[in-house]
């Protein structure tokens, strides 16, 4: 971080960063979206580009609006033309006609936006004016449309290819650490005491995708306690008063929450890739860990009893017991499992290890699920074939143990 | 490059670079392209990846036409296709006929690049590989459409905003030391003294762009000297002998060197971006710096003369006479300078400051411009204009003095 | 600090440093001393060293007078052998005999401080273990000695050419920004969004020293406000919500706030050479920086005033007029000034700018100077000159209108 | 060493370094002396110091020992004053009356070292002085007291708790690889390419100590290769064409050159360190590694055959006789090793693993010791009892080849 950070902040790139830019003025925002579309030349795009970016900025919602359905409306495909380009290809295939229809086929919007993208320190910029899209989009056919548009060239940035995976730390800069606390979304960060505690304690990780062009902005995060055995409470784990583990003692790592830090970058899934390499890197730098595992919250629990009309148990093994039975068996029209974090685990080729009645005593733990918890397990070995079988066959992978305890579950009233 | 060698090198990021990937097996390259386009989870479509590229390593030349037109013929657009879902679109405009129709439009070969690139490091394996293309395709129009496909999806991901400006000095790494005495185009450097030379004293600077993807490959460098006034040889800048100028005594900065280094990153222009930045990183360093100059080569001085039958004369003030001649009045059918060198600094609104004889007595510069060089000066106050000039109405403008020299050359035989 | 950090934390450093040490077993420290002053090679030497240094660890402030009193009796100078060997040196001085005599002139346990230090990490040991012996000598003349042999030994290892000079910002480690906030001394810093407000905005700034050794150690620290024109109010300068100021715009830096960091280096001057320092980078930084002020506390003005009977006044004017006659007039024995801020800025050759009332009212600010401070000017053409009166004839200087107010406060009483 | 380096050119400490400093005038170099050792403020001091290096740097041979000697001779002790404050520290023992004596025990010219290191920049350029003094003193008993007051705060400099350890590869700056090339002292590095040759492939290792106040100068520095077996010809080792081993694959690590770069630094051993620290890091990296081993020369054997009127035998086996026989058994008078660099590798508690004949069929290794090398073998677990046998009773503790292959030698003639 600090040091992609001091990469961009020699004397020349810091004057270049957008906060240097022009004053927001009154010519017209079309104006200017013209002229950066239109600019033969750098020096005159960026002239432009910090001029729109600038004016964006100060826009309210309503503005913004505006400027969205401006992109969606008048830099839109021009449907006659790709035909014509299409044709003259299909007539006379060469790099010139190809090229003719490879400009018509793509909207003019999104040469805009790789353009407003040659700014130094744009590229955050263009992050969040997506998450601002996707907040005000609404079920506009346009702006869905222009949505795609930012995606496909987000997929293209941000390309696994160009991402770096950094630990973070409690050497890691303030800049990045408040971020952590900010962004964390399973379970919440306190103070700065309590990020301390997940970060400091030698049997604690956490590491983060980053991008080049936003070095301050984690992507996607991960928090990882190392353990001897698995772990079945969150509250166990996150006790202040823990005695550290030696790491070299550790033969478990559990991965507690993983959380997507930017908005305007949804749907490019980048979980997969972070949860592969940190058992990657673990594996190698502490030889002792065998087992890699998450401890992780059911969400859709208690929806699931409501909707299918369960009274919630209070005995712990019968609350597990429904837990594994929804884990198991409860599905969405597609055939995927209902639950969320279950879909994103098993697709990456994870496999229920263990359902867990009273592993978290939390107020939402308790109002989500019941307070039960799931283990996923990540085993190197069988990933590949727990994929396989889940994306091909739509198979939920679980241990022996597990499945028994979905057998035990009192059937749902039909 | 050190700091971002860093970034990329931790324990994992190594293991997962290219030479550790499988060995190209037999399996038909095919079938791999297939599968890697067709993949819905990243972990096999990065096995696949990592195939693909080993495969192409073992490929020779007649493999890798194959191999291109491959992608160029098997993975091309499906016309019928894009037809029917411009159609849908037309008839209903919404997220989902315009993902269907950008989906059709974009040939599967561009998915596929994107996927190759998903590999650590791979993205300089994908502009080596586009280097081959260029140099094997030949007049095929298939060809040629797919290398424009890499050109777009080169142009987004070395995009300016993700380029990082470095120094290139006596401090840099080896690695890096060593691509830049191989990468010079200009003024070759004969070896590590040489490089040394250009290198080390308190008044020769050197920056290059690098992308963070391939952070120990200059992609374009540029040599200064700093002196005082403007220098009128090349050989003089460059004598061993010379005694260093304190940089703080410097009015100068010369740039008298631009290589690019990418053959693969053909087309993608950065030269304007990177003598821009270096002005302004120098006028802020250095603020005795009052002129920022040129001093380069006029490549096709000769090769006119001998086109336009003009006897080459020997007296230096004549050759001064014609290369200005040259510079101003000798035009492309386009209207454009005929000059190459001219082209690319007059379009970034330098100007012609002043042309000299005797400045390259080198057999190169003696054989392409009868020893003459020019000084483009960068104005930032006029850059803006003389570009719009030259843009606009294709006006070359030079100082009074290039001017009246030009005007005092015999006039070429008709 | 990481880029110091991450060149100590290689594999193999990180498992050579103390955390990593055998356990205080039972072997008699006494023993373990003598094992390492007499060790003939570095392996055995390393292994005693680590045990000393855990075994000190284990004691309890009993214990560890005891150990100081071991090695300020035990391994103290041999009076005799001194004597003789300076004989044997007069008698024919030669390199042997200077050798033996500066072997003699030395006590073991400098050897033993020096041989502790060989442990990776061991240096901010060896300051804590300093800090612990000047908390715990009382007036034992014995432990005096061994302080000067500490003493000695840190003023070579914290020589001013060792020390770096780093900004600290909201990029800083976290590590080291909770230091910050535990070894402020002046004006407290309440919590993190405090932290926050002295270091993010764009017209603060802070700067620390570092040892290579210690590079998550702060040394010393000053806490910078950029401001137009000299301030009067500490309250003013850290308020909350304050517009922070373009840095370009900015005519003064202020010098608020100065910490020591390590009561273990007590005696060993940084201060001066900070400020020095701090007044060079950002000259050359913010060329429009004029003025280099402090804005200090007087803490010794109540302390004097009751001294010498003086009843506090409630005018503002006469407050001020006081602290002005205090800071000119009020003299230790020696002749200096009886302030020790006083004297410490006049040392280093500033001179007493302004002096304000109403100035600190905060409850310490009230209670030891009626609310009054005062601005220390750093003027670099007259620092030299300053110093020399100062250091010459013990001379304050001061603005003419601090004289004349100080000229204007009622004489105090006989 | 960039990461050091970027620590120390900041702005400010650009400034800062020697060059910017005053021009040598003439003011005799002894006021200036005094000036330094008497200062009693920073600033000025600084500026004495800058003038004394300036004007050092300036001296001619015979200008420099006029100087060693007026630091000798001026600024020794007086051994009066040593023997008064002894006195007077004997009748009383305090704080005040210990802190007399080691300031008149210690010669004033220890202070001006010191306070000429206060020096940004200054630590290497006090080597280099150390590094003339060695050169030029000649047999002056005076000049060898001076030496020992060098030394002295070099030991407590270059402590070893201060050294950082970095490995040197291609990566590493242009800067401090053509110091390597100067510096090797064992196995001459031709050019540059040669260099690359010896780090670059992935089969090679070079790590380098170095000091933070001097971070572009290593003192010491090993180079190993990663070998299945242990090698016996390092022309072998070091040929051109070898095929890089996959270092996951070696067995052995192979330490066959180790050169002190820092002449000014004799007498200060940082060998031992290097080596150890080196095997435990390799250790983890590459857990593969199971014999650490030095390739080792002899570079005693021809000149004790001289001594001793052996005659060079032609036949190899004979030729590892003999030098066998020379390492196990030929002693100085002091009952240790003859040769040089087996008392290092012994000393540090390695044992003599293997002798080749034909090992080092350069003109150098063949005029020195019939061209046979020898293996010291670092064997983690007989380290320190190695150690323990050579340092009390001298004992050689070789493997019971060589102690056969020793014992086959002819007879030495009486």
């Amino acid at each position: 971080m600090t040091l992609l950070g001091d990469l961009l902040s020699t004397v020349f790139e810091r004057r270049h960063r957008l906060g240097a830019g022009p004053r927001a003025d009154g010519e017209p925002i079309e104006r200017l979206t013209r002229e950066l579309v239109s600019a033969r030349d750098e020096t005159s795009g960026l002239t432009a580009a910090r001029k729109i970016l600038a004016r964006y900025a100060a826009l309210d919602d309503e503005g913004r609006i505006a400027f969205f359905r401006h992109l969606a409306g008048d830099l839109n495909l021009d449907p006659a033309a790709v035909r014509e380009a299409l044709g003259a290809y299909e007539a006379e295939p060469s790099g010139k006609s190809y090229r003719a229809f490879t400009a018509a086929a793509e909207p003019p919007r999104q040469e805009l936006i790789r353009r407003l993208n040659q700014l130094f320190g744009a590229t955050g910029h263009l992050v969040a004016m997506r998450a601002d899209l996707l907040r005000l989009m609404g079920k506009d056919p346009a702006l869905a449309a222009l949505d795609l548009d930012f995606k496909h060239l987000f997929r293209s940035w941000f390309n696994r290819g160009f991402l770096v995976l950094r630990p973070i730390n409690w050497e890691s800069p303030a800049q990045v650490l408040e971020k952590i606390i900010a962004y964390e979304a399973v379970h919440a960060i306190a103070s700065w005491d309590d990020l301390r505690r997940r970060l400091a304690p030698p049997d604690r990780r956490c590491f983060a995708f980053f991008h080049p062009a936003m070095p301050d902005e984690p992507l996607i995060f991960v928090e990882v306690a190392l353990t001897q055995g698995v772990p079945n409470s969150i509250q166990r784990l996150l006790d202040d008063g823990h005695a550290p583990l030696d790491p070299e003692l550790a033969d478990t790592a559990v991965f507690y929450s993983i959380s997507n830090c930017q908005p305007g970058l949804a749907g490019i899934s980048f979980g997969n890739s972070l949860i592969k390499q940190v058992v990657s890197d673990l594996s190698v730098t502490l030889p002792g860990l065998k087992t890699f595992v998450t401890l992780s919250p059911i969400p859709g629990l208690c929806r699931w009893m409501s909707d299918e009309g369960i009274t919630p148990p209070n005995e712990p093994r019968a609350q597990a017991a429904l837990a594994a039975q929804y884990l198991l068996h409860a599905k969405r029209p597609d055939g995927l499992p209902r639950d969320p974090v279950a879909r994103f685990h098993l697709g990456n080729g994870a496999m229920i290890h263990a359902v867990h009645a009273e592993a978290d005593l939390s107020e939402n733990g308790r109002s989500q699920s019941l307070g039960t918890m799931v283990n996923y397990l990540y085993d190197t070995a069988r990933v590949a074939t727990n994929h396989e079988r889940f994306a091909a066959q739509k198979e939920v992978v679980a241990a022996p143990d597990v499945t028994r305890l979905a057998a035990s579950a009192a059937p749902a009233p039909a």
